[in-house]
């Protein structure tokens, strides 16, 4: 294994997207690690950047409100970092399919801002870019492996590949150093849980912890897998120390699939009460799901030694502690 | 085999960049077959309109010059419409890798314009759309079919195949009736041949024609098959007139594979005369070149019944009296 600090100690890193969910996290790990960090953030509304993310370390980062499709402010917040964290984009697939044009601007447009700016700027920065296993779209074999046909089924999955793509030609064609990861269903503390655009488990940890019912859509028998934010921090760390990650793709991926109506039992027994019902699928969400998806993380295992480490039950179990406890600046 | 006659005739059709190469040799057929054609195209220069190419069948057809991005003026156009065949779009890779916000423009934007229209005002529209094979990127076997994985190696075919799938995600998610076809090497009289911008062999016709020598990038051993441009306005046709296309994709193909050198050879002698050479490979074009192509178009022959009818030689010695003739208006 990597000795992260050592790698990470006294380096200029740029966070993307730094006050979303996985930003926010990463960048209290990177302070950890002795970091000098940068966030950059938007805040567009309804996306998931929130400045209470980075409560308790506002004084070891330096935050810069900005959004990188601004070309002139990009292209100086790049100079001088060591590593890009690219955490920017839209990521609710019920809003692509409404508007598709601003999906197009907020994921394509800001990914190629960011990699012209690394381009001209600062050609040997080491930039990881945060993907998503959605670029499968329903799987025709689980679980799913990086050797799967990506075929996304909408237009926010179109535009996470071509992002993901564009690191890849900016790799092989101008020599960047850019590696991508295709995440799962991430979850934990400072996720955005105010509805149900980014994904179900935030607004069921929402009901959940205030006491509400959760509803399940179709008949809950859906298997997902899941990891816990801490672990995903730490595959983009390991992604970004290694030089030969350079142009890769890797798989993250849960070691306890799970069905939707198993989990909302978990949750229910985590938070020591709760209840949950099955609804009928709404029609704009039934039209995009992709059935059972799991994923085979074994690339990324064999070539940076990266697992997921906090069990189901325990990441459960700190998510729910974190938003019991401030969960008012979440709702 | 579909009588076409029966399905345009008297039909109302909408060729979206048919003042382009093979918008225009579209055009003409559907003339021919009785439809009443309407024209939309921008006119972008450098990129395949020509108002020449409706030369001959100005008057059988309506013309209105518009940028389909611009909203209100698509809206207004597809309304009434039958069909749509969608031939819109930048096609030049290193134009993409110079300049990705305007590839992304012109490509993405474009397409999420049009399909945007016909949701809206328009539904039960048929839309054929005129993707390419350059989505598969650098072939990890041959010949390659609708199976393959796709991995675009340049930003051209990102935006490519994000066209593709919103046509596919149109039809799913909102019940667009679309089909996308994967073309090869097209070519023909009335095709872009003023540079080599777009794809190498209208600029090797210029050169020959005007008594020029070809360059050929590299070996010369690269494989590549190509279809002859009449044959592809029946392929879209074909996919157009089928009720049971809807959603579907097909590569088309060449039933030559020819190497570029041998190609050269070829070309030379149905021109009578000529030389060519090997040069070097230019270092932006070398980079996203994808070695050996030739499709299997065996789903789309079984389907609808399609082959390529005009063999290579035939199809050059065309192409080659074409521009003796008109190359005035295309240098």
């Amino acid at each position: 294994m990597m000795d992260l600090r050592s790698v990470f100690s006294g380096k200029r890193v740029l966070v993307a997207g730094g006050l979303g969910f996985i930003g926010s996290n990463l960048a209290r790990r990177l302070v950890e690690l002795g970091a000098d960090v940068l966030i950059v953030d938007a805040l567009i509304p309804a996306y998931g950047g929130n400045p209470f993310n980075i409560a308790g370390i506002e004084n070891r980062v330096r935050v810069n409100i900005a959004d990188v499709r601004n070309e002139s402010v990009i292209n100086h917040l790049v100079q001088g970092q060591d590593f890009l964290f690219n955490l920017v984009g839209q990521v609710s697939h019920t809003d692509s399919m409404q508007d598709p044009y601003t999906d197009m601007e907020t994921n394509c447009r800001a990914q190629i801002a960011l990699l012209e700016a690394c381009r001209r700027w600062n050609p040997e920065i080491k930039i990881a870019y945060a993907g998503t296993r959605q670029v499968y779209g329903r799987p025709r074999y689980l679980p799913v492996d990086e050797h799967h046909l990506v075929e996304p089924v909408d237009i926010n999955g179109v535009h996470k590949i071509a992002a993901e793509w564009y690191h890849r030609i900016y790799h092989r064609v101008h020599g960047l150093r850019t590696v991508a990861l295709r995440l799962t269903n991430t979850y934990g503390p400072r996720m955005r849980v105010k509805d149900s655009r980014h994904g179900f488990i935030g607004w069921w940890i929402h009901q959940v912890v205030r006491g509400r019912e959760i509803e399940i859509f179709g008949t809950g028998q859906q298997i997902r897998d899941f990891n816990y934010v801490d672990d995903v921090v730490e595959a983009l760390l390991l992604a970004a120390s290694h030089p030969d990650t350079d142009g890769q793709v890797y798989n993250l991926g849960g070691d306890e699939p799970i069905s939707l109506a198993e989990l909302a039992r978990l949750l229910v027994d985590v938070n020591g009460g709760g209840s949950y019902r099955l609804v009928p699928f709404p029609a704009d969400r039934q039209r995009i799901d992709i059935g059972d998806y799991y994923g085979d993380y074994s690339r990324i295992r064999a070539q940076l030694g990266w697992r997921p480490k906090v069990p189901l039950r325990e990441g459960l179990a700190r998510t729910i502690a974190f938003y019991r406890e401030f969960g008012d600046r979440y709702w």
